[in-house]
């Protein structure tokens, strides 16, 4: 959609001083939903880069994939979802295209900064993780919810190479609090299908693997058999 | 310390057209941060502020208590907490000065907008919650981290009778989603104290009951004896 605005925007010729305030709000709003958050910006400290690296030269024979993150899902099999499942009152223009992705709703560097790469071969993700300052939950420690947060995407994500899921159950083991702005690892491992159930398990470690902050268990259901992965994957990653 | 500023203020006498830049930045920044959240504001729907009125009244003969919310906990008991265990690097204020507790860091209506009642007689905690357009997770619904966000919350100060506590674990069990924007009541209540463990329960209710959204069961590990809940009562709601 942004590409056929660029192109609409394109085919009036040389674009006027100031384009229509409407088309404006529409190019610049679209830019916001559409741009992939899953890569390095200035917030993000020399360790989550070093890994971000470290992963990037791992997909490069394709046996790990970087998933890109966006406000709002531009995924054919969410828009589906949507017209499906979602509340008329909702469907609305002006609440719809206001509702944003939770993690991705906060100002750079102050919420959940992370890139999550998958291996289709072991049917895992990792997670990199940075929690910033508004996700305190005692002084100087992440929020409890945020783990679980940070949890429930990595495992979904997991999951979600199965179609569209929704977490039935999360069973989270706090074992040592997150200090605030530090990163830390997720691995996530889908352990075994059983129709329309997915099993996975999750733990939350630091960078040097010494220390296991949080160990999670948790059960989805599927409700489509489209691989949302590849979907994903297909969407320009800088549009 | 806003009093305290307050009083400073006054203390000059007349106030000047424009005080020193410094002070007004103190001044307004410390509003923000000691400003009690667990009020109506316009971004309320009117299911909430039903809710709401309902059990102000039940507050008139003392047998329930409404908890204040703040983007910053201003108790004492937090504050010795910080002192003690966080990580002196955090320590500088100006990265601990723009740290947020999580569920209050959203814009009013977008976010997290909620009101906790505890009754100490029961050793029950009811929270009305009201998720917004920013915690989306798959389209028109709330997502599953923000709603382990609000169990957390609601069952934590449930917990946090008995002294500061930290989640040890959190099992949580999604029945039905819930739709964004709407009002849903969560019931937490402390079913055992066992040493420094408290273990606590948690439904999320659609308000007519009817529809249970979530259970959850919770175990906390206390840190202290005293008393939060007093303590965040006594300070003031209206600063």
């Amino acid at each position: 959609m942004l590409r056929s605005c660029a192109i609409r925007l394109r085919a009036l010729g040389s674009p006027p001083a100031r384009p229509p305030e409407a088309a404006r709000r529409l190019f610049s709003s679209e830019k916001a939903i559409h741009k992939d958050y899953a890569l390095p910006n200035p917030s993000w400290s020399k360790d989550l880069r070093l890994l971000f690296d470290q992963f990037m030269r791992k997909c490069e024979d394709g046996s790990w994939k970087r998933l890109p993150s966006y406000k709002q899902n531009p995924s054919q099999v969410f828009r589906e979802f949507q017209t499906r499942f979602v509340d008329p009152s909702l469907k609305k223009e002006e609440q719809m295209s206001k509702a944003q992705q939770f993690t991705r709703s906060f100002e750079e560097g102050l919420g959940f900064e992370y890139v999550m790469f998958y291996s289709n071969a072991e049917k895992r993700i990792v997670c990199f993780f940075q929690g910033g300052l508004h996700l305190q939950g005692v002084p100087g420690f992440l929020h409890g919810g945020a783990i679980a947060t940070i949890i429930d995407v990595t495992a979904g994500m997991c999951a979600i190479a199965e179609g569209i899921v929704m977490t039935a159950n999360l069973n989270i083991n706090y074992k040592k609090p997150i200090p605030l702005c530090s990163v830390v690892v997720l691995n996530s491992q889908l352990d075994k299908v059983e129709g329309r159930k997915v099993f996975i398990s999750c733990t939350v470690q630091s960078i040097d693997e010494k220390t296991v902050h949080t160990e999670a268990t948790g059960t989805c259901f599927g409700r489509a058999s489209n691989s949302l992965v590849q979907d994903l994957g297909s969407f320009p990653l800088r549009p």
